[in-house]
């Protein structure tokens, strides 16, 4: 069988950083070899100057909002949201599948190799994930049994999500690429009786769910004056946590919250940049930690970031807690970079992806570090010092080459697998369309 | 006279910004020009795909900290502490040199123009200065009469400093490219009686103060048990405030100080990434604001850091505050976009940079809007969202070129005044011997 067998500087493995690295895989997209270069091996990619890593998990993301990049983000949030909804509103199928794509395009360029998304989905969509050659847990976003969730994209209301999401699950069973997840959007948005089928349902079939909790104050509020719990609690009761949950932003999760996830194997979503633009606050990371929880890191989407580049979630999270509790030793980058990898991959359910070594799936990416913000690197007698650059110095804009399960995506600058120039054109279109209408209401 | 005509997608000019936008600068320098693109122009370069914004200043740095980039710096910060002091005394003053001209490649290549300097400075440091084409406040590092501040680079103690500061402000005075300052490092670092006699020569000469003041709450309270005063109020009775004084970090001000600075004129260095990385705490941005403190913006040293990406710090700096404070609406972009340019160069010293407006001086840069995290921007129909792409989802890395006082120093990846290459080799070189001699000391 066929062997890829990538040569870098360096490469971050679970077991820590290892200077003059090599990676092999097999055409089954499985890592064969991680280690220490080999004297015999027949390398197949020279990467002399840049540093492997494992592709990153984007936790929680929107990615149609691409087309609403830099909508109205200066103005506070009540403004903000009625002009992302004022566009939103005049999104067709098409310029879902183009703001999709354009997501795609920036998240493999940036490093990221899988995704856990909440919008509008079908099998068009997924076709487009499955042929980027990226790897999503897809949720269809719903509100309730009788409400549309996106009126221009399709005529589906809540109960129509249900059923299509069971068919998704059902027709993308196996696939590695593709998990599919019910996506009740929120407490505050899902009235009790929705959430309590969706939970009845996702336990038996085993479907996970994808949903947000707590993420700002005003919401805890409105739930414990609603139903007399905390989202959290009122989740509970309602039997959600009999499944698999991916809870994003739970900013303001309680200390008896926090048992309890970690009690019931909730899966937390961390999206520190959209929770700091949109005012919502700081999220308990370094409590969750300290709990056990299983944690991922996500973007949230580009309205509300406004760039699907984790490195600067990597360093925005890594940061954030030290300053906020005054404490610097509270959060490392080491830990963070677990969070964006394998803890992130285990959490969107892709365990196999996330972790350099053998058996594996081959979702790797590679750095160029002979730049300026990689200067001084010395790998080859410190590669500790790899972790430091990957969590502090790195950007997106580092990443040269993205292998998903083997497959060769994206090669210094260039999509092996999207048309970037024309899903860039599209997206520009469909934005001055989506604005003119938004002007100029019917 | 010959004018260079800069035409571009749109440009931030201080009174919001402008679609198919011109500058124009002649042969001293300075704007002649800047508005909507004239039909007659002879274009000197198209930069179609394009945006124009006054160059990034850079409010607070320790330049040749380059050379400690990822010191140990997932350890907590007294470990930090240590393993950089371990590796700064063995520093020569060829690394020095190596560090600042580093330091000055990645700031170019990111979009700073300028920057306040506190390390070691000498005229030959100075010369390396002006032969990039960078501004410069520089501030010799100093800690009491008798103290010797970088035993490896040169013996000068407080009191060399303090008269080697005086002769190079005599040297460069009216320097357009120079502003000379005296650096007393910190009110528990340096004794009253030293930070007196600084006051008394401060004000007499007319030389600018650059200092540190209330970074972490730790210094505070030291203060407050030595002095019976806040650091602020210590350094007023002292006299500090009768000169100009630039104050770094300030993150643990009292509302009292706060009040102190703005009657007197004190300016500060908004330092985010550091202050949360150091665990020091969030500075109140918004109070300072209200206050109408002048308010700069810096990313302190690299071994804090870990980049001199302004970019990075702009998105931080805007995004914080928000989420500390639960209110999205608390600090815009365009507010720190205005800190880091404007109120940033009239806090360093250069008031005539900063603002792309006809009279001032060509500090400007163009970053490209062709990539994925600026797509889609509508700038034709809808300029203002030129703020937001600048605030939320620029980067250094999409810098194309820059000018300074006219002079184009980068071009399209390449350095017009640096030879980075060679300083990348140098300062690998550089770090390696210091990390094998604080390895193994003598």
């Amino acid at each position: 069988m066929t062997e890829t067998i990538l040569r870098a500087d360096a490469m971050l493995t679970p077991h820590g950083a290892i200077a003059g690295a090599e990676l092999a895989f097999d055409e089954t997209g499985r890592i064969t070899y991680a280690g220490a270069a080999r004297p015999d091996s027949v390398v197949t990619h020279d990467l002399a100057g840049h540093v492997l890593m494992p592709g990153l998990v984007n936790g929680h993301t929107h990615s149609a909002m691409t087309l609403l990049r830099g909508v109205s983000d200066d103005e506070g949030f009540m403004p903000w949201l009625a002009a992302v909804q004022a566009l939103e509103q005049h999104l067709t199928h098409d310029d879902v599948a183009t703001g999709l794509q354009l997501a795609m395009v920036e998240m493999i360029e940036t490093g990221t190799v899988a995704f856990a998304d909440m919008y509008h989905w079908d099998e068009s969509l997924i076709e487009l994930v499955r042929a980027a050659g990226m790897r999503a847990m897809v949720a269809l976003a719903s509100f309730a049994p009788e409400a549309v969730g996106f009126p221009g994209v399709s005529p589906w209301n809540g109960s129509d999500a249900t059923a299509q999401t069971e068919a998704l699950a059902e027709r993308y069973s196996g696939d590695p690429q593709i998990r599919v997840a019910y996506g009740p959007h929120a407490p505050y948005t899902c009235p009790p009786e929705f959430l309590r089928d969706i939970a009845v349902r996702a336990a038996r079939r085993g479907i996970p769910i994808h949903t947000h909790i707590s993420e700002s104050a005003a919401e805890v509020e409105q739930i414990v004056e609603r139903y007399g719990a905390t989202p959290g609690e009122h989740l509970a009761s309602l039997g959600l946590f009999e499944a698999d949950v991916l809870a994003a932003h739970c900013v303001h999760l309680t200390s008896g919250e926090i048992e309890r996830f970690a009690r019931e194997g909730v899966a937390v979503s961390h999206n520190p940049v959209s929770n700091l633009k949109l005012g919502c606050g700081i999220a308990p990371l370094p409590d969750w930690q300290a709990a056990g929880l299983r944690v991922s890191l996500g973007t949230d989407s580009v309205a509300s970031n406004n760039t699907l580049d984790l490195f600067e979630e990597i360093k925005t999270a890594t940061i954030l807690h030290r300053g906020a509790r005054q404490d610097a030793a509270i959060v490392r980058a080491s830990d963070v970079l677990d969070i964006a990898t394998r803890s992130g991959a285990e959490a969107i359910g892709f365990p196999e992806s996330g972790a350099l070594e053998a058996g594996g799936l081959a979702d790797v990416i590679a750095l160029d570090v002979r730049g300026s913000s990689a200067t001084p690197l010395d790998l080859a007698s410190d590669p500790g010092v790899l972790t430091s650059h990957l969590g502090f110095a790195a950007t997106g804009a580092d990443v040269r080459h993205v292998f998903i399960g083997g497959r060769h995506v994206y090669s210094e600058g260039e999509h092996l697998t999207l048309d970037a120039a024309a899903i860039r054109a599209r997206a520009a279109e469909a934005r001055a369309r989506l604005s003119a209408a938004s002007r100029h209401p019917d």
